[in-house]
Protein backbone atom coordinates (compact mmCIF):
# COMPACT_ATOMS: atom_id res chain seq x y z
CA UNK A 1 0.00 0.00 0.00
CA UNK A 2 1.45 3.13 -0.42
CA UNK A 3 1.02 6.28 1.72
CA UNK A 4 -0.84 8.04 -0.82
CA UNK A 5 -3.55 5.09 -0.85
CA UNK A 6 -4.33 6.10 2.95
CA UNK A 7 -6.64 8.69 4.05
CA UNK A 8 -5.14 9.91 7.58
CA UNK A 9 -8.12 11.91 8.44
CA UNK A 10 -10.32 8.73 8.14
CA UNK A 11 -8.43 6.59 10.36
CA UNK A 12 -7.63 9.27 12.90
CA UNK A 13 -11.63 9.88 12.74
CA UNK A 14 -12.16 6.26 13.15
CA UNK A 15 -9.68 6.26 16.35
CA UNK A 16 -11.89 9.30 18.04
CA UNK A 17 -14.87 7.17 17.92
CA UNK A 18 -13.39 4.23 19.72
CA UNK A 19 -11.96 6.39 22.39
CA UNK A 20 -15.74 6.70 23.53
CA UNK A 21 -16.83 3.28 25.57
CA UNK A 22 -17.85 2.01 28.58
CA UNK A 23 -17.78 4.87 31.42
CA UNK A 24 -16.72 7.11 29.11
CA UNK A 25 -19.60 8.35 27.31
CA UNK A 26 -18.76 12.02 27.33
CA UNK A 27 -15.87 13.19 26.62
CA UNK A 28 -13.99 16.79 26.01
CA UNK A 29 -11.27 17.14 23.16
CA UNK A 30 -8.52 16.96 25.81
CA UNK A 31 -9.87 13.55 27.03
CA UNK A 32 -10.09 12.23 23.59
CA UNK A 33 -6.45 13.75 22.36
CA UNK A 34 -5.22 11.99 25.65
CA UNK A 35 -7.17 8.51 24.82
CA UNK A 36 -6.26 8.05 21.34
CA UNK A 37 -2.75 10.49 21.22
CA UNK A 38 -3.96 12.62 18.79
CA UNK A 39 -2.82 16.36 19.22
CA UNK A 40 -5.69 18.87 20.52
CA UNK A 41 -6.20 20.42 17.02
CA UNK A 42 -6.75 16.95 15.20
CA UNK A 43 -8.95 15.57 18.00
CA UNK A 44 -10.63 18.47 18.04
CA UNK A 45 -11.33 18.91 13.85
CA UNK A 46 -12.66 15.16 14.08
CA UNK A 47 -15.32 15.45 16.73
CA UNK A 48 -16.88 18.48 15.18
CA UNK A 49 -17.04 16.87 11.82
CA UNK A 50 -18.69 13.74 13.73
CA UNK A 51 -21.11 16.35 15.38
CA UNK A 52 -21.75 17.99 12.35
CA UNK A 53 -22.62 15.03 10.64
CA UNK A 54 -25.13 14.07 13.48
CA UNK A 55 -22.51 10.91 14.70
CA UNK A 56 -22.29 13.14 17.95
CA UNK A 57 -23.99 15.58 20.20
CA UNK A 58 -21.64 18.46 21.67
CA UNK A 59 -23.28 21.05 24.51
CA UNK A 60 -20.51 23.35 24.20
CA UNK A 61 -17.78 21.52 26.37
CA UNK A 62 -18.49 17.17 25.95
CA UNK A 63 -19.26 15.08 23.01
CA UNK A 64 -21.26 11.80 23.39
CA UNK A 65 -22.26 9.71 20.43
CA UNK A 66 -25.66 9.99 19.18
CA UNK A 67 -27.67 6.71 17.81
CA UNK A 68 -26.42 7.75 14.09
CA UNK A 69 -23.23 5.55 15.24
CA UNK A 70 -25.11 2.18 15.57
CA UNK A 71 -25.25 2.90 11.41
CA UNK A 72 -21.69 1.79 11.07
CA UNK A 73 -21.85 -1.54 13.27
CA UNK A 74 -25.19 -2.47 11.50
CA UNK A 75 -23.47 -1.89 8.36
CA UNK A 76 -21.65 -4.99 8.89
CA UNK A 77 -24.41 -6.70 10.83
CA UNK A 78 -26.97 -6.52 8.46
CA UNK A 79 -24.02 -6.97 5.37
CA UNK A 80 -22.98 -10.32 6.29
CA UNK A 81 -25.10 -13.01 6.35
CA UNK A 82 -23.43 -14.77 9.31
CA UNK A 83 -25.77 -13.42 11.62
CA UNK A 84 -29.03 -13.67 9.68
CA UNK A 85 -28.04 -17.16 8.84
CA UNK A 86 -27.43 -18.36 12.25
CA UNK A 87 -29.67 -16.44 14.43
CA UNK A 88 -32.49 -18.55 13.78
CA UNK A 89 -30.47 -21.83 15.19
CA UNK A 90 -29.81 -19.85 17.89
CA UNK A 91 -33.00 -19.22 19.00
CA UNK A 92 -34.21 -22.99 18.79
CA UNK A 93 -30.81 -24.00 20.17
CA UNK A 94 -31.66 -22.05 23.31
CA UNK A 95 -35.04 -22.37 23.51
CA UNK A 96 -34.79 -26.28 23.27
CA UNK A 97 -31.86 -26.31 26.63
CA UNK A 98 -32.64 -23.56 28.39
CA UNK A 99 -29.58 -21.44 28.41
CA UNK A 100 -28.71 -18.51 26.33
CA UNK A 101 -26.31 -19.30 22.82
CA UNK A 102 -24.25 -17.24 20.73
CA UNK A 103 -22.51 -17.03 17.92
CA UNK A 104 -18.69 -15.14 17.52
CA UNK A 105 -15.91 -14.48 15.32
CA UNK A 106 -11.96 -13.64 16.26
CA UNK A 107 -11.02 -10.34 16.08
CA UNK A 108 -7.31 -9.98 17.15
CA UNK A 109 -6.96 -10.95 20.91
CA UNK A 110 -11.15 -10.71 21.18
CA UNK A 111 -14.21 -12.80 20.69
CA UNK A 112 -16.90 -10.65 19.13
CA UNK A 113 -20.55 -11.74 19.47
CA UNK A 114 -22.43 -11.70 16.17
CA UNK A 115 -25.72 -13.44 17.35
CA UNK A 116 -27.42 -14.30 20.82
CA UNK A 117 -30.47 -16.09 22.12
CA UNK A 118 -30.76 -15.23 25.60
CA UNK A 119 -33.02 -16.99 28.34
CA UNK A 120 -32.31 -15.14 31.71
CA UNK A 121 -29.04 -13.12 32.02
CA UNK A 122 -26.46 -14.98 34.19
CA UNK A 123 -23.49 -12.91 33.71
CA UNK A 124 -22.67 -9.65 35.27
CA UNK A 125 -22.09 -8.06 31.75
CA UNK A 126 -24.33 -7.74 28.98
CA UNK A 127 -23.73 -8.98 26.13
CA UNK A 128 -25.27 -8.44 22.64
CA UNK A 129 -23.90 -8.27 18.90
CA UNK A 130 -21.06 -6.15 18.84
CA UNK A 131 -20.03 -7.36 22.60
CA UNK A 132 -16.30 -8.45 22.82
CA UNK A 133 -14.43 -10.85 25.51
CA UNK A 134 -10.71 -11.84 25.67
CA UNK A 135 -10.59 -14.54 23.56
CA UNK A 136 -7.93 -17.14 25.68
CA UNK A 137 -10.13 -17.25 28.88
CA UNK A 138 -13.78 -17.33 26.56
CA UNK A 139 -15.03 -20.72 25.59
CA UNK A 140 -15.54 -19.60 21.45
CA UNK A 141 -12.29 -17.78 22.12
CA UNK A 142 -10.40 -21.22 22.93
CA UNK A 143 -11.84 -22.97 20.11
CA UNK A 144 -11.34 -20.29 17.70
CA UNK A 145 -7.95 -20.15 18.47
CA UNK A 146 -7.50 -23.91 18.34
CA UNK A 147 -8.62 -24.19 14.77
CA UNK A 148 -5.54 -21.30 13.89
CA UNK A 149 -2.31 -22.63 12.98
CA UNK A 150 -0.18 -23.09 16.40
CA UNK A 151 2.31 -20.26 15.82
CA UNK A 152 -0.57 -17.90 15.21
CA UNK A 153 -2.78 -19.12 18.37
CA UNK A 154 0.79 -18.36 20.26
CA UNK A 155 1.35 -15.06 18.95
CA UNK A 156 -2.44 -14.00 20.26
CA UNK A 157 -2.15 -15.87 23.41
CA UNK A 158 0.87 -13.98 24.08
CA UNK A 159 -0.36 -10.28 23.24
CA UNK A 160 -3.19 -11.09 25.33
CA UNK A 161 -3.73 -9.23 28.67
CA UNK A 162 -3.55 -12.87 30.12
CA UNK A 163 -5.60 -11.51 33.74
CA UNK A 164 -6.89 -14.35 36.50
CA UNK A 165 -10.21 -13.27 36.23
CA UNK A 166 -10.81 -16.15 38.44
CA UNK A 167 -8.75 -18.50 40.37
CA UNK A 168 -9.45 -21.14 38.02
CA UNK A 169 -8.51 -18.95 34.80
CA UNK A 170 -5.93 -20.67 32.69
CA UNK A 171 -2.87 -17.91 32.24
CA UNK A 172 -0.10 -19.28 31.29
CA UNK A 173 1.01 -19.75 27.58
CA UNK A 174 1.57 -23.39 27.74
CA UNK A 175 -1.17 -23.96 30.22
CA UNK A 176 -3.68 -22.31 26.81
CA UNK A 177 -1.44 -24.17 23.68
CA UNK A 178 -2.49 -27.79 25.67
CA UNK A 179 -5.85 -26.93 26.30
CA UNK A 180 -6.30 -25.91 22.37
CA UNK A 181 -4.82 -29.67 21.61
CA UNK A 182 -7.35 -30.93 23.89
CA UNK A 183 -9.96 -28.71 21.86
CA UNK A 184 -9.24 -29.94 18.42
CA UNK A 185 -9.11 -33.13 19.46
CA UNK A 186 -12.57 -33.39 21.63
CA UNK A 187 -14.11 -30.87 18.91
CA UNK A 188 -15.40 -28.65 22.35
CA UNK A 189 -14.30 -26.05 24.68
CA UNK A 190 -15.30 -26.21 28.02
CA UNK A 191 -15.36 -23.08 30.20
CA UNK A 192 -15.21 -24.38 33.96
CA UNK A 193 -15.39 -20.38 35.89
CA UNK A 194 -12.64 -19.42 34.27
CA UNK A 195 -14.28 -15.83 33.42
CA UNK A 196 -16.50 -15.66 36.12
CA UNK A 197 -17.32 -17.30 39.20
CA UNK A 198 -20.76 -19.21 38.92
CA UNK A 199 -20.56 -19.75 35.17
CA UNK A 200 -19.98 -22.32 32.78
CA UNK A 201 -20.10 -22.52 29.04
CA UNK A 202 -19.31 -24.84 26.20
CA UNK A 203 -18.21 -24.09 22.38
CA UNK A 204 -17.98 -26.20 19.47
CA UNK A 205 -16.40 -24.35 16.02
CA UNK A 206 -18.94 -23.62 13.16
CA UNK A 207 -17.17 -24.68 9.90
CA UNK A 208 -18.16 -24.41 6.07
CA UNK A 209 -18.83 -26.45 3.58
CA UNK A 210 -14.96 -26.38 2.45
CA UNK A 211 -14.27 -27.54 6.49
CA UNK A 212 -12.60 -23.95 7.54
CA UNK A 213 -13.68 -22.86 10.90
CA UNK A 214 -15.40 -19.46 10.07
CA UNK A 215 -17.23 -18.68 13.71
CA UNK A 216 -18.08 -20.75 16.88
CA UNK A 217 -21.06 -21.22 19.37
CA UNK A 218 -21.69 -21.83 22.65
CA UNK A 219 -23.93 -22.33 25.38
CA UNK A 220 -23.42 -20.58 28.62
CA UNK A 221 -24.91 -21.92 31.82
CA UNK A 222 -25.03 -21.06 35.44
CA UNK A 223 -22.91 -23.30 37.41
CA UNK A 224 -25.79 -23.71 39.71
CA UNK A 225 -27.67 -25.39 36.72
CA UNK A 226 -25.17 -27.66 35.11
CA UNK A 227 -22.02 -29.01 36.45
CA UNK A 228 -19.15 -29.18 33.72
CA UNK A 229 -20.22 -33.26 32.88
CA UNK A 230 -23.81 -32.09 32.39
CA UNK A 231 -22.50 -29.34 30.11
CA UNK A 232 -21.23 -32.44 27.95
CA UNK A 233 -23.97 -34.50 27.92
CA UNK A 234 -26.88 -32.47 28.50
CA UNK A 235 -25.62 -29.71 25.42
CA UNK A 236 -23.21 -31.34 23.37
CA UNK A 237 -25.42 -33.54 21.67
CA UNK A 238 -27.67 -30.11 20.28
CA UNK A 239 -25.08 -28.21 19.66
CA UNK A 240 -23.76 -30.97 17.63
CA UNK A 241 -26.69 -31.07 15.52
CA UNK A 242 -26.84 -27.33 14.90
CA UNK A 243 -23.10 -27.42 13.86
CA UNK A 244 -24.32 -30.41 11.60
CA UNK A 245 -26.96 -28.20 9.86
CA UNK A 246 -24.71 -25.06 9.00
CA UNK A 247 -22.11 -26.85 7.39
CA UNK A 248 -23.42 -26.27 4.05
CA UNK A 249 -25.32 -23.12 4.92
CA UNK A 250 -21.92 -21.15 5.94
CA UNK A 251 -19.92 -19.62 3.71
CA UNK B 1 -18.22 25.95 12.34
CA UNK B 2 -15.77 26.72 10.29
CA UNK B 3 -15.03 24.83 7.14
CA UNK B 4 -11.10 24.01 8.35
CA UNK B 5 -12.86 22.60 11.33
CA UNK B 6 -13.92 19.82 8.98
CA UNK B 7 -12.57 16.51 7.90
CA UNK B 8 -13.60 15.53 4.57
CA UNK B 9 -11.92 12.74 4.46
CA UNK B 10 -13.28 11.34 8.14
CA UNK B 11 -16.61 12.38 6.23
CA UNK B 12 -16.07 10.43 3.10
CA UNK B 13 -14.85 7.49 4.94
CA UNK B 14 -18.11 7.43 6.83
CA UNK B 15 -20.30 7.56 4.11
CA UNK B 16 -18.70 4.48 2.25
CA UNK B 17 -18.63 2.03 5.57
CA UNK B 18 -22.52 3.03 5.41
CA UNK B 19 -22.30 1.87 1.82
CA UNK B 20 -22.18 -1.55 2.82
CA UNK B 21 -25.48 -3.00 4.12
CA UNK B 22 -27.98 -5.81 3.61
CA UNK B 23 -27.82 -7.12 0.18
CA UNK B 24 -24.63 -5.35 -0.28
CA UNK B 25 -22.05 -7.15 1.64
CA UNK B 26 -19.31 -6.97 -1.01
CA UNK B 27 -18.33 -4.55 -3.20
CA UNK B 28 -16.29 -2.92 -5.20
CA UNK B 29 -14.54 0.48 -5.64
CA UNK B 30 -16.75 1.21 -8.53
CA UNK B 31 -19.83 -0.14 -6.54
CA UNK B 32 -18.87 1.86 -3.58
CA UNK B 33 -18.24 4.96 -6.17
CA UNK B 34 -21.91 4.78 -7.18
CA UNK B 35 -23.31 3.93 -4.01
CA UNK B 36 -21.54 6.95 -2.25
CA UNK B 37 -21.61 9.38 -5.24
CA UNK B 38 -17.16 9.67 -4.18
CA UNK B 39 -15.33 9.37 -7.09
CA UNK B 40 -13.56 6.09 -8.11
CA UNK B 41 -10.06 7.58 -6.63
CA UNK B 42 -11.34 8.80 -3.48
CA UNK B 43 -13.92 5.43 -2.65
CA UNK B 44 -10.31 3.51 -3.42
CA UNK B 45 -8.72 5.42 -1.00
CA UNK B 46 -11.30 4.61 1.80
CA UNK B 47 -11.72 1.11 1.29
CA UNK B 48 -7.73 0.54 1.29
CA UNK B 49 -7.42 2.80 4.68
CA UNK B 50 -10.64 0.54 5.68
CA UNK B 51 -8.67 -2.63 4.93
CA UNK B 52 -5.39 -1.75 5.63
CA UNK B 53 -6.68 -0.69 9.25
CA UNK B 54 -8.52 -4.24 9.59
CA UNK B 55 -12.35 -2.54 9.04
CA UNK B 56 -12.64 -4.54 6.22
CA UNK B 57 -11.26 -7.02 4.42
CA UNK B 58 -10.39 -7.15 0.57
CA UNK B 59 -9.55 -9.58 -2.31
CA UNK B 60 -8.40 -8.04 -4.93
CA UNK B 61 -11.57 -7.08 -6.50
CA UNK B 62 -14.31 -7.01 -3.58
CA UNK B 63 -14.07 -5.72 0.03
CA UNK B 64 -16.35 -6.75 2.83
CA UNK B 65 -16.25 -5.39 6.14
CA UNK B 66 -14.94 -7.13 9.08
CA UNK B 67 -16.39 -7.98 12.56
CA UNK B 68 -14.30 -5.07 13.82
CA UNK B 69 -16.13 -2.30 12.63
CA UNK B 70 -18.55 -3.56 15.54
CA UNK B 71 -16.26 -1.59 17.79
CA UNK B 72 -17.89 1.53 16.26
CA UNK B 73 -21.28 1.00 17.17
CA UNK B 74 -20.08 -1.06 20.00
CA UNK B 75 -18.50 2.36 21.49
CA UNK B 76 -22.34 4.01 21.36
CA UNK B 77 -24.01 0.86 22.66
CA UNK B 78 -21.22 0.55 25.27
CA UNK B 79 -20.95 4.02 26.57
CA UNK B 80 -24.25 5.34 26.90
CA UNK B 81 -26.02 4.11 29.73
CA UNK B 82 -29.43 3.71 27.85
CA UNK B 83 -29.13 0.17 26.79
CA UNK B 84 -27.72 -1.29 29.69
CA UNK B 85 -30.43 0.78 32.17
CA UNK B 86 -33.22 -0.53 30.61
CA UNK B 87 -32.03 -4.09 29.40
CA UNK B 88 -33.18 -5.87 33.07
CA UNK B 89 -36.14 -4.20 33.21
CA UNK B 90 -36.57 -5.34 29.55
CA UNK B 91 -35.48 -8.94 30.55
CA UNK B 92 -38.28 -9.07 33.36
CA UNK B 93 -41.36 -7.36 30.95
CA UNK B 94 -40.39 -9.77 27.89
CA UNK B 95 -40.50 -12.69 30.23
CA UNK B 96 -44.09 -11.73 32.11
CA UNK B 97 -46.02 -11.30 29.12
CA UNK B 98 -43.95 -13.88 27.09
CA UNK B 99 -43.50 -11.84 24.28
CA UNK B 100 -40.76 -9.48 22.37
CA UNK B 101 -39.91 -6.10 24.46
CA UNK B 102 -37.78 -3.50 22.97
CA UNK B 103 -36.21 0.12 23.32
CA UNK B 104 -35.85 2.46 20.50
CA UNK B 105 -34.86 6.41 20.45
CA UNK B 106 -35.18 8.51 17.00
CA UNK B 107 -32.82 9.08 14.94
CA UNK B 108 -34.23 11.25 11.45
CA UNK B 109 -36.97 9.49 10.62
CA UNK B 110 -36.13 6.27 11.81
CA UNK B 111 -36.32 4.90 15.07
CA UNK B 112 -33.04 2.74 16.05
CA UNK B 113 -33.04 0.00 18.31
CA UNK B 114 -31.10 0.31 21.41
CA UNK B 115 -31.99 -2.23 23.60
CA UNK B 116 -34.10 -5.74 22.91
CA UNK B 117 -35.27 -8.69 24.67
CA UNK B 118 -36.36 -11.45 21.95
CA UNK B 119 -39.07 -14.08 22.54
CA UNK B 120 -39.58 -16.51 19.83
CA UNK B 121 -39.06 -14.39 16.43
CA UNK B 122 -42.78 -12.98 15.12
CA UNK B 123 -41.26 -10.42 12.60
CA UNK B 124 -40.34 -11.18 9.01
CA UNK B 125 -37.37 -9.17 9.56
CA UNK B 126 -34.51 -9.51 12.49
CA UNK B 127 -34.75 -6.91 14.87
CA UNK B 128 -31.40 -6.72 17.34
CA UNK B 129 -30.06 -3.31 18.80
CA UNK B 130 -29.01 -0.84 15.75
CA UNK B 131 -31.80 -2.38 13.94
CA UNK B 132 -33.74 0.55 12.27
CA UNK B 133 -37.58 0.90 11.15
CA UNK B 134 -38.97 4.07 9.60
CA UNK B 135 -40.69 6.44 12.68
CA UNK B 136 -44.02 6.99 11.04
CA UNK B 137 -45.68 3.31 11.15
CA UNK B 138 -44.09 1.78 14.11
CA UNK B 139 -45.40 1.90 17.29
CA UNK B 140 -42.24 3.19 19.05
CA UNK B 141 -41.88 5.85 16.33
CA UNK B 142 -45.24 7.15 17.04
CA UNK B 143 -44.78 7.98 20.69
CA UNK B 144 -41.66 9.44 19.95
CA UNK B 145 -42.96 11.49 17.32
CA UNK B 146 -46.08 12.43 19.36
CA UNK B 147 -43.42 13.84 21.94
CA UNK B 148 -42.10 16.66 19.83
CA UNK B 149 -43.11 19.89 18.83
CA UNK B 150 -46.03 19.48 15.98
CA UNK B 151 -44.36 21.63 13.87
CA UNK B 152 -41.13 18.89 14.22
CA UNK B 153 -42.95 15.77 14.12
CA UNK B 154 -44.91 17.28 11.01
CA UNK B 155 -41.67 18.15 9.38
CA UNK B 156 -40.40 14.53 9.95
CA UNK B 157 -43.55 13.14 8.49
CA UNK B 158 -43.65 14.89 5.36
CA UNK B 159 -39.94 14.12 4.50
CA UNK B 160 -40.20 9.91 5.48
CA UNK B 161 -40.73 7.65 2.51
CA UNK B 162 -45.00 6.82 3.44
CA UNK B 163 -45.06 3.58 2.29
CA UNK B 164 -48.40 1.70 2.64
CA UNK B 165 -46.49 -1.62 3.84
CA UNK B 166 -49.91 -2.84 4.35
CA UNK B 167 -53.81 -2.01 3.13
CA UNK B 168 -53.65 -0.64 6.79
CA UNK B 169 -50.17 2.00 6.95
CA UNK B 170 -51.31 5.34 7.84
CA UNK B 171 -49.61 7.69 5.06
CA UNK B 172 -51.41 10.75 5.45
CA UNK B 173 -50.03 13.49 7.46
CA UNK B 174 -52.97 14.60 8.29
CA UNK B 175 -53.99 11.25 10.02
CA UNK B 176 -50.95 10.35 11.53
CA UNK B 177 -51.09 14.15 13.05
CA UNK B 178 -54.07 13.09 14.78
CA UNK B 179 -52.94 10.22 15.57
CA UNK B 180 -50.08 11.99 17.83
CA UNK B 181 -52.76 13.45 19.50
CA UNK B 182 -54.80 10.81 20.42
CA UNK B 183 -51.30 9.38 21.54
CA UNK B 184 -50.30 12.07 23.55
CA UNK B 185 -53.74 12.15 25.45
CA UNK B 186 -53.86 8.54 25.79
CA UNK B 187 -50.26 7.67 26.91
CA UNK B 188 -49.76 4.84 24.53
CA UNK B 189 -49.45 3.97 20.33
CA UNK B 190 -51.03 1.28 19.15
CA UNK B 191 -50.11 -0.28 15.64
CA UNK B 192 -52.54 -3.11 14.34
CA UNK B 193 -50.84 -4.66 11.30
CA UNK B 194 -49.80 -1.46 9.45
CA UNK B 195 -46.27 -2.82 9.56
CA UNK B 196 -46.26 -6.14 8.77
CA UNK B 197 -50.14 -8.22 8.14
CA UNK B 198 -49.84 -10.32 11.49
CA UNK B 199 -48.07 -8.13 13.90
CA UNK B 200 -49.52 -5.64 16.74
CA UNK B 201 -47.37 -3.38 18.69
CA UNK B 202 -48.07 -1.15 21.57
CA UNK B 203 -45.41 1.29 22.74
CA UNK B 204 -45.46 3.83 25.86
CA UNK B 205 -43.11 6.98 26.26
CA UNK B 206 -40.02 6.61 28.45
CA UNK B 207 -39.41 10.09 30.62
CA UNK B 208 -36.45 10.82 33.11
CA UNK B 209 -36.80 12.34 36.18
CA UNK B 210 -37.56 15.84 34.39
CA UNK B 211 -40.42 14.50 32.15
CA UNK B 212 -38.44 14.58 29.04
CA UNK B 213 -39.08 11.89 26.79
CA UNK B 214 -35.62 10.17 26.17
CA UNK B 215 -36.68 6.83 24.57
CA UNK B 216 -39.87 4.51 24.21
CA UNK B 217 -40.28 1.23 24.87
CA UNK B 218 -42.95 -1.39 23.25
CA UNK B 219 -44.22 -5.02 23.25
CA UNK B 220 -44.89 -6.83 19.69
CA UNK B 221 -46.89 -9.59 19.42
CA UNK B 222 -48.46 -11.74 16.55
CA UNK B 223 -52.01 -10.78 15.66
CA UNK B 224 -53.19 -14.55 16.36
CA UNK B 225 -51.62 -13.90 20.61
CA UNK B 226 -53.36 -10.61 20.73
CA UNK B 227 -56.59 -8.75 19.73
CA UNK B 228 -55.74 -4.93 19.48
CA UNK B 229 -57.83 -4.85 22.99
CA UNK B 230 -55.53 -7.44 24.13
CA UNK B 231 -52.68 -5.50 23.88
CA UNK B 232 -54.03 -2.67 26.03
CA UNK B 233 -55.33 -4.73 28.52
CA UNK B 234 -52.85 -7.61 28.81
CA UNK B 235 -49.68 -5.82 27.86
CA UNK B 236 -50.33 -2.17 28.67
CA UNK B 237 -50.29 -2.52 32.42
CA UNK B 238 -46.70 -3.70 32.90
CA UNK B 239 -45.75 -1.57 30.44
CA UNK B 240 -46.82 1.45 32.87
CA UNK B 241 -45.37 -0.11 35.39
CA UNK B 242 -41.90 -0.05 33.74
CA UNK B 243 -42.59 3.13 32.92
CA UNK B 244 -42.70 4.52 36.68
CA UNK B 245 -39.60 2.20 38.11
CA UNK B 246 -37.65 3.60 34.92
CA UNK B 247 -38.59 7.46 35.47
CA UNK B 248 -36.09 8.19 38.62
CA UNK B 249 -33.47 6.40 37.05
CA UNK B 250 -33.08 7.82 33.33
CA UNK B 251 -30.28 10.65 32.89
Amino acid sequence: MRETDFVGGFAKGLAVIEAFGEAKPRLTITDVSKETGLDRATARRCLLTLAELGYAAYDGKFFELTPKILRLGHAYLSATPLPRLVQPYLDQLSEKVGQSASVSVLDGVEIVYVARAAQKRVMSINLTPGSRLPAYCASMGRVLLAALPEAEARAIVEASDRKANTPYTKTEPEALMEEFARVRQSGYALIDQELEIGLRSIAVPLENARGRVVAALNIGAPAAHASAEDMVTRYLPAMREVQAALRPVLA
